[in-house]
């Protein structure tokens, strides 16, 4: 309300500049019709049907300057991961990408922070195929929240609430660097490792759309570990009404995580959030089918665990060490707590 | 990233406790079956297609503490209002409501705050059948970023690129009233008004829905006047590659901004935003369908100018005093400009 009149450009020179979709007209993929029927510039986009049998997946995620990223984060980096996690959550429900829209707070118009930011925001819609249809731009401290769209045929969304007793529990990739290096930035820990290496891995998540679409009927349910891996699993016990056992020294780790003492891994691959990779359940008459759809992702999936029966008034997870003792229940349940924003 | 975990009541817990949707199960309403597949819980909300021949209208708005309401602002209507804005796009293109997601940063939690915030925005979103799908809480500068859908014919939709020369300019209810109670709040003025009575012009905007069902196959465009009349109008008439006179002392205004100054009259009606109304194009062909929706609705509509032919290196409207003489081009120019976050 207080800007003076002096700035160079504005608001709409903005969007008009770095935030019009990045392709001129979407690629129509699975659609019979471009799915996009009418995209920025009017009060509303207007999007057509989902092609017949399937519906809309749809997912917000805010971040806030200073809560999910530092206030001098690499721009373009910070453009590739405020759309990467939000498409996360498509892959998490088995859906394809297909649009989404932005609404970005600004403190300042600082073009050279928004071109990149911009470029690293277009490059992943793209590899996407998902156009951005509309948004609002607007002066405030720094913060972006997304909505992004995607289609799936609803038999074969991965819920959360999918999982049944005896379910394999599976996990894609590593998790654990992204805390890793959030310590590191914060002073918690300075031991010597490879961190640049390392800071991508927070800095630059790769959304499993892939695995998610490769999911779809054999998956039993899933979930992306944004907020801690015991956390997110939570989700999908309490969805289900199921326990489960994990081994938590068999969870897959980096190298250098695998260097750290077992506390300090522990604490990144349970607890630690920001990793965007898959975690789900399947059927163990999967295990097959999960396995070739790891190579042919070329992307390590490994069984953390199992399904249980949930019995009232106990945990509803068994932490299990290298030597298959339970963890003691108080320093168990300090890990399967789910990070959270005020607590 | 540096709450402690001493704080009564989590992210988790707000979101059950004040961003469940408000009702068990929305409303079928047009669909023949519940639009709404899978509401809030999981990665994503599933949206079933949109009823035959019809498709999804998609818009956003995100309100900033300090930007767009004042930060003592009354939780009630804030929330009333951080949804109406959304609905207002939504009607400027002829929607239907169908649900919305809302991502929130919160500086901290405050569960009177968010009782009244919440009650605000669950009434609004019960009035007009718009269920809550899903969207983030997070901890940050107060923001709200809401993403509104709803449904719409194509032929239908009331684009903004639709003008005609000849057509009528038409405007609903009153403008003005919102930019005088703001310029109040910040000091701009003093003039003895009954300020208390003004004050729900700017903080409790009707969203104009059924005005816009109504314009379906009436209107050949529409805005909501958000930044300001002029402003907003000249999305329409350059969308559309048309001019437009207005008669500009003919603007419908309440009875307390036809007692202040004309200077004054004029900024707050042509260039104050906030109002919410309709602007809309339609042939004159279509006044006395346009006057029958007024007396349905019991909503003024009034007629303030006219669709004209663009003129290359011309000013895109012409502004016409009560004697019907243009107002000299610098003055103007200075009505005509949008509000912008950012100049």
């Amino acid at each position: 309300m207080t800007f003076e009149d002096s700035d160079p450009i504005g608001e709409f020179d903005v969007i008009r500049r770095f935030f019009s979709p990045s392709k001129g007209s979407p690629s129509q993929g699975h659609f019979s019709q471009n799915p996009v029927l009418l995209g920025i510039g009017d009060d509303c986009a207007l999007m057509n049907s989902p092609p017949p049998g399937e519906v809309y997946a749809i997912t917000s995620d805010m971040l806030v300057a200073g809560r999910h990223f530092f206030k001098d984060a690499n721009p373009t980096l910070l453009g590739h991961k405020c759309l990467a996690v939000n498409l996360s959550d498509l892959a998490a429900m088995g859906a394809k990408p297909i649009a989404y829209n932005l609404s970005i707070a600004l403190p300042d118009i600082d073009i050279a922070w928004l071109e990149q930011f911009s470029n690293g925001l277009h490059t992943i819609a793209d590899v996407h195929d998902c156009t951005l249809i509309g948004g609002d731009t607007t002066a405030g401290p720094l913060t972006i929240s997304i909505t992004a769209i995607g289609t799936v045929h609803p038999q074969q969304a991965l819920r959360r609430s999918g999982a049944l007793v005896g379910d394999d529990i599976w996990l894609s990739n590593t998790v654990g660097d992204a805390r890793l290096v959030l310590g590191f930035r914060r002073g918690e820990w300075n031991t010597p490792l490879p961190w640049q290496e390392l800071a991508i891995r927070m800095d630059g998540p790769t959304p499993r759309i892939d695995l998610g679409l490769g999911l779809r009927g054999v998956a039993s349910s899933a979930i992306d570990v944004s907020d801690g891996l015991l956390g997110d699993l939570g989700h999908i016990l309490d969805a289900s009404k199921v326990s489960a056992k994990i081994w938590i020294d068999d969870i897959p780790c980096s190298p250098p995580l695998r260097e750290v003492s077992l506390e300090l891994r522990r604490l990144c691959t349970l607890k630690g959030g920001d990793d965007y990779e898959l975690c789900f359940t399947a059927p163990q008459k999967n295990r097959s089918l999960v396995q070739s759809l790891s190579e042919h992702l070329h992307l390590p999936l490994t069984r953390i665990g199992e399904v249980t029966k949930r019995i009232p008034e106990q945990p509803n997870m068994a932490l299990l060490d290298k030597d298959n003792v339970p963890l003691p229940v108080d320093l168990a349940k300090q890990y399967m707590r789910s990070f959270d924003h005020f607590k």
